[in-house]
């Protein structure tokens, strides 16, 4: 039955499937053969030399693999349904400990990005992709696609247009550092990626929530766009950021923020390593990306500013506003500084699933 | 004599052989000759196709004129001393209302750029000039020059530089668009123009006072430099913002901002008509414009705004900040609301003249 086989998704492989299928990847069509894997890993570009900083893949079991036949139409089934077929070039593997340590910087498996990535299955199936149908699994559905977002913001003739990534109920700092992109640009697109499910992390209802409240309230709406990105964080820190900047050029994006500690997790990487990774890109990338400092409230300046504005770090004036701070306060039920977090954010997410459970 | 002729200049006519010789007018290396003239006054631009927007004329009387020979040595005197010579190429006039129609938009004598430039003496002379001398006119000296400039921000390996221009002692909206360049920018040029004497605008002492003020207090001091430009204000709206672009260019800037009705005067200019220019000109001028908007304070923003990252405009929790009226607040003596401008700054300005004289 090599001519028919099928491979059952699991979530995170669907949402691959799918972001492949949309162009959201681009310029890859398909998951990566060793070559482009290899290339990827070790030289962050592929074989073409477009940047790209992540590896994706599909990763089977060797049983499943051997049934496999390279230049075959293998069926890609989620929840029981064919979404995909996947005309398989490649069959490899890799030293995970190896890899992990180039795209992590570790390989310890207390990172959760080389946990869940030394736990793939032992196969990597490389070969095109083509996407046949979507599966709307509620929340989890992409709000808007590329080919949606690139419409609105060539339909509205809005030249620059800023991307903006989180995982989080937006504080003040978010604001600042998007409010800033809003000076200079025609529009924000602000696109909560909310694939992962992480026990702590906040539910992707609150994070929209948290954001239709702030934009109605606070945003000069007609020039911010809400979508949301539904693949999962692979805290690779530096190469993450420049992954999703590639990611939000292809949704028609002309700059990305990337702020401090970008896909970060832990203390594993250095607060602007992220920064360093993106100069080393510039004008490779399609997208401009905009380098910004994390931003706290100074009472001296009486505003939010960051390092680059403020000299007055490290005094009693500096209130520093922290996604896990925020965290633990809201999980607290306490009401954060409103200087911090507004109260009409905190507010709109009274009735509502703040955190995921594992 | 014919071979020996001399001209006086005034201080306005000092001041831009001055900038003519530093390279601040690059790639005007003289006063404009009759095609330069009418090509910058019609097509914005110097023969060459390099953009220019407005004319950098010698005006002298007849009588004058019919002594001096075409390529003779001219010397160029101010205050009595030989301050630079001019090889003269050509001598002609124009057509004063509509040229300054072309330029202003109006030939309205109460404008006062249309005002200075329909009484110049009836010849302009063109010709290259060569800067021999430099007058130390106090106050009016230039604190550094485009040469100075260029060598700080390349020892400081600075990539990112932002001029801006300003005529005011500094409020808070200044400072707003200011912190916004640094949020992204390696450096921060503050460049207030000095060279007009009109009767209300600041003293050279009391701009430059308040900017010491607020850049010891509240900037990162190592990343702001502050300088002086001394030349006279033509207030020909969105063709002087390019014009400040180009000066703020050869100084070494990367990014210059234009903000809310730039060089401005009256109402004889739209709001957001200098945006429109340097959108036009993106691409060409070896300097990228800002076009930021007007910010004020928003209470239920809590905040800093634009009209570009506040829907709130035209609500009482707006509190507009305007440069004419923050002059006659100080001229009154009284205090202004701090979010508008800082207690600092105007403290600091306690013992010092506000304000010109006729």
């Amino acid at each position: 039955m090599a001519n028919n086989s099928q491979i059952n998704l699991n979530l995170t492989q669907y949402l691959e499937v799918e972001k492949i299928g949309l162009g959201a990847f681009f310029p890859i069509m398909g998951f990566m053969n060793e070559t482009e894997f290899k290339s990827v890993v070790n030289e962050f570009c592929l074989p073409s030399g477009d940047i790209f900083t992540l590896p994706i893949v599909l990763d089977v079991d060797e049983k499943l693999a051997n049934e496999i036949d390279i230049g075959s139409t293998v069926e890609l089934l989620y929840m029981g349904s064919v979404v995909a077929h996947l005309i398989p070039n490649d069959f490899y593997n890799c030293d995970r400990s190896l890899v992990a340590k180039a795209i992590f910087g570790t390989d310890d498996p207390n990172h959760p990005g080389v946990k869940h990535f030394i736990s793939l299955k032992p196969v990597f199936v490389g070969g095109l992709v083509k996407l046949l149908k979507r599966i709307d699994t509620g929340i989890w559905h992409d709000k808007l696609t590329p080919a949606d977002t690139q419409t609105i913001f060539r339909e509205n003739k809005w030249r620059r247009m800023v991307g903006f990534q989180t995982r989080n109920v937006p504080h003040r700092a978010h604001e600042y550092l998007q409010k800033i992109a809003l000076e200079f640009a025609d529009g924000l697109f602000i696109q909560p990626l909310i694939g992962q499910r992480r026990s702590g992390d906040f539910t992707p209802e609150a994070i929209l929530t948290g954001y239709e409240t702030l934009i109605n309230g606070f945003f000069p709406k007609d020039r911010v766009i809400l979508g949301t990105l539904s693949t999962f964080m692979r805290f690779a820190g530096p190469r993450e950021a420049i992954f999703h900047a590639i990611i939000r050029r292809n949704y028609g994006c002309t700059h990305f923020i990337v702020g401090r500690d970008h896909a970060g997790v832990g203390g594993w990487y250095g607060e602007y390593d992220a920064h360093r990774l993106a100069n080393k890109f510039e004008g490779k990338l399609g997208i401009t990306i905009l380098c910004l400092s994390g931003p706290y409230f100074c009472e001296i300046c009486d505003s939010l500013v960051t390092e680059k504005t403020c000299p007055h770090s490290g005094t009693d004036a500096v209130k520093l506003i922290n996604g896990s701070d925020m965290r633990q306060i809201l999980g607290d039920g306490s009401f954060p500084n409103p200087k911090l977090m507004r109260h009409e954010v905190i507010e709109s997410l009274n009735n509502i699933k703040l955190f995921m459970d594992e």
